[in-house]
């Protein structure tokens, strides 16, 4: 039987906050057995961009990387974010080690071709080396994953935290019984969006196609639940969604059952 | 027998340009063996922090740290700078692992005390971990090591390049035959410093002695062959002191032997 690894994203909210990532740094200590964290920082980004004067744009979620703006996210999610959260997780006792995509080439991405939109030095994932990672983490390495990949010619991109967090946990998946939590700002997936206690505790590829029918489940929960289910039928064991101050899996939406 | 290790220390100056920066990552990947880089960045780090309205002060060639200065170097030494490099190398096969001192714990420091001068967040290594960082090194992975360490109560603190070499050669001599090389501005330490070809080839703690005594070593090149003696009596095998463009050891001045 497979070891449990339990990988939970966060997204920069949550860890850009000091009184939000302490209690994330609290509660992500607690979790018991293997476990790798990956974050955003996307705010910090903005924000740093902001003071040095360079626009942050951003088409269909995704910020439009030039190269000004991939230092400022190699600075931001590489550097202050990344390793805050290392310094943090380290005092609780835990052996965190901060990682982009090109440390160890852990995820080999390309940079995404120009079609419609022009994202610049964003990169498509095209590999997670689960070998070097599962290898780190069953001698009690805990990674700490930085939303950045490299395309093994020199080049660091910039990669979305939610297709990160999909691709790792689908890769070590072959390794390990993975569980997969993805950490928003409501409970989990409302049945309905202005009750916040409506969480829909169970949720089938079945369920969803009819709740999408419905227009009960719409917007950005769609894509978010599309990478779900892919997960599930690339092996992972089971992919929650719920809320940061729920790492523990007790609340939220378990996407879990297949047909 | 112990198995070689070339530790190479370069300034911020060499990586933070890219022509210098392409030709210290070729001649670092053709360097055989085992390997490890540590490396500064108190260019980009001035230069970002007076972007951001933030004033550099240097006392003794050490930076003083406050709070915001402490983001700006976690940015730059631990993303910018760090990761831009560990992707060059990875273009060029060396399978490289970015780490500050928080990393898997590398490196615990505490932050000096203030005496007659209030450093701020600075650190002063207690301990480096060598047998995590052994460990890694065996498996074929080159650590590439910014010049930050942390408390192990979850702050990060900002701590001298060429201590962070030194430290990790002492500490790792308990495993490897550890050749450290310092590279700075000229061929080595000259015998004139008007003459940039009067590079003194061997250099013993006698003939420091006499150099410093005559006046012909001075300045900011004593603090430095102190640390390399220091490094010596550890049971480093041999510090070399050299240009960056003459890291594979066949320049500069070798300090090796004792009396």
């Amino acid at each position: 039987m497979k070891e449990k690894l339990t990988i939970i994203k966060v997204g920069g909210k949550i860890v850009e906050e000091e009184e939000t990532l302490q209690r994330l740094l609290t509660d992500f200590a607690a979790i018991p057995g293997k476990k790798l964290l990956v974050h955003g920082g996307g705010r910090s980004a903005t924000r740093l961009a902001a003071q040095l004067g360079i626009e942050s744009q951003m088409v269909n979620g995704r910020r439009i990387t030039d190269a000004d703006t991939l230092r400022v996210v190699t600075m931001v999610y590489g550097g202050l974010v990344n390793k805050n959260i290392v310094a943090g997780l380290q005092a609780h006792g835990v052996n965190a080690l901060g990682l982009t995509g090109a440390d160890m080439n852990v995820i080999r991405s390309h940079k995404r071709p120009v079609k419609d939109v022009d994202y610049g030095f964003v990169g498509d994932v095209d590999e997670v080396n689960a070998e070097f990672l599962g290898k780190l983490i069953s001698e009690g390495v805990v990674p700490v994953m930085a939303p950045l990949t490299h395309d093994k010619q020199g080049h660091l991109l910039n990669t979305n935290a939610d297709t990160i967090a999909g691709e790792t946990a689908k890769a070590l998946a072959r390794l390990f019984d993975v569980t997969l939590t993805f950490c928003f700002e409501k409970k989990g997936v409302l049945r309905d969006e202005n009750d916040d206690d409506s969480v829909i505790p169970h949720l089938t590829r079945t369920d969803f196609d009819t709740l999408v029918a419905d227009g009960i489940i719409q917007g950005g929960m769609i894509p978010k639940l599309e990478n779900s289910f892919q997960a599930i039928s690339a092996g992972v064991s089971r992919v929650i969604i719920t809320q940061a101050t729920a790492i523990d899996g007790t609340e939220g939406t378990i996407i879990a059952e297949k047909e």
